[in-house]
């Protein structure tokens, strides 16, 4: 089955209302150019950075959930909108991705499970657990693509969680994110690549545009990778909305010559 | 700790003979550069087709095996044997990596656990379980560098192994493997790649030599890489041997600043 994703990789700035607003053009453009899929970046209503995260946080039915209900309905189309700080009765936040059908139904939401607390030497330092408390597993919605798999940027370091997904059935695997310039030109294309290989499944990666002044600064790259590895769509650090369409028939094709998924020996694995 | 690995990538003949004197004078040579380890490739005395295995098959004690045992010893190194047909007191072959010490002591032995059935259109057919039994876990073995895990080839394609050895405490992971030229060209590097990052270790993957003329062409690319990802050796394919200097600091250095083993959620992960 033919799919058209489309991936915003976008800008984003300290204003919400202006984020949110930005998003929406881009959303709009995704739809007219035909989309049936639309995938937003990481937090891309708030800058990267642990602080923001309490301070723009919403409960489910707030301003950015709305706003992502009402496009995925207003324009038809399946939103899987990246992330958002999401806060609940407790006021703890999670960093979610909001999962929308055609009809602006919520399909699923995913909270991301590992969180991402770094400190490489002359790189990159952040912690994500000082402000956020981790989901508690995959996610894996209903389409009529299929079933679609959801983690969150770090979530993607961990093999476990790719394979759970598929083992669900996922033949495609969403993944808001943004590696840094550090972890990204070393792991990003790689991660990717070698998820959709040993799952053979379609993987695609949204991240936010580079943006050099950022406290945070996105490696970008956002991508789309088929079950046999290769790069169907690649961004580099731009601002654009990328289409890329796919074909769910690949993975069986794929399947039926290299069998890996019916190879593997779960009785001997552990975790 | 340092320790110098040495690979050899060599042509592998119909004549098991020959082979186990070519893999001789190769020891021999790494040997003499100062090889601390030697890693053999895979069915390095046998022509990689299924019919041969049983043909070829040996075992443990037999010829191949003394040969190995005695080289270790002679030679005051540790032999990662490759790959060879083993056969037990049933009449069933397996695929084995035989593992000695400085002294020639058996540290191990890895039968290669799933075995590869493949039929790409239009590019590779191959089907070890014709002949092949499979072995039934991954295997590690304590040295004086640490803890080495030992998977052969399609072993790798199964992230599930690395991790299980990885959390029984290897810190290398030593591969000998025969891509083909469909598989090898889009997958071995990744593999290598993401398997090294994921679990923050040394990999060592360890080809035949092209041989353009045979029956089952080997995409070479004997390579090792580091815990960052990064490639610190690797062949095309040619028959050689290649030394590689490795540190084993390096996987706490990265293991420190990008604690992802300590992130791993188990609790929620399912085969």
């Amino acid at each position: 089955m033919k799919v058209k994703i489309a991936q915003i990789q976008m800008h984003i700035r300290e204003d919400k209302d202006e984020n949110i607003k930005r998003a929406g053009e881009f959303i709009d453009e995704a739809a007219e150019r035909g989309a049936d899929i639309i995938v937003l970046p990481e937090m891309f209503n708030c800058p990267y950075k642990a602080s923001c995260f309490p301070e723009y946080a919403e409960l489910p039915g707030g301003k950015t959930y709305t706003f992502l209900k009402n496009k995925a309905a207003g324009k038809g189309v399946y939103i899987f909108g990246g992330s958002i700080p999401e806060k609940d009765e407790e006021s703890r936040v999670f960093n979610t991705c909001f999962i929308f059908d055609r009809k602006g139904n919520e399909l699923g939401r995913h909270r991301k499970t590992h969180l991402f607390d770094i400190d490489v030497k002359g790189g990159q330092s952040f912690r994500e657990s000082d402000t956020l408390t981790p989901g508690n597993g995959p996610t894996v919605v209903d389409t009529e693509f299929g079933k679609i798999g959801v983690m969150i940027c770090y979530d993607i370091r961990f093999p476990e969680f790719s394979r759970m997904m598929v083992n669900e059935g996922a033949g495609i695997i969403i993944v808001p994110g943004a590696f840094n310039m550090t972890t990204g030109p070393a792991h990003w294309e790689i991660l990717f690549r070698t998820r959709a290989v040993d799952n053979q499944v379609f993987t695609v990666g949204t991240a936010p545009a580079r943006d050099v002044d950022n406290f945070y600064v996105s490696y970008g790259n956002s991508m789309v990778v088929s079950p046999w590895g290769e790069i169907l769509g690649r961004m580099e650090g731009e601002e654009a909305v990328m289409l890329t369409e796919i074909d769910t028939e690949l993975n069986t094709k794929i399947r039926n010559q290299l069998p890996l998924l019916k190879h593997r020996r779960p009785e001997i694995y552990k975790s």
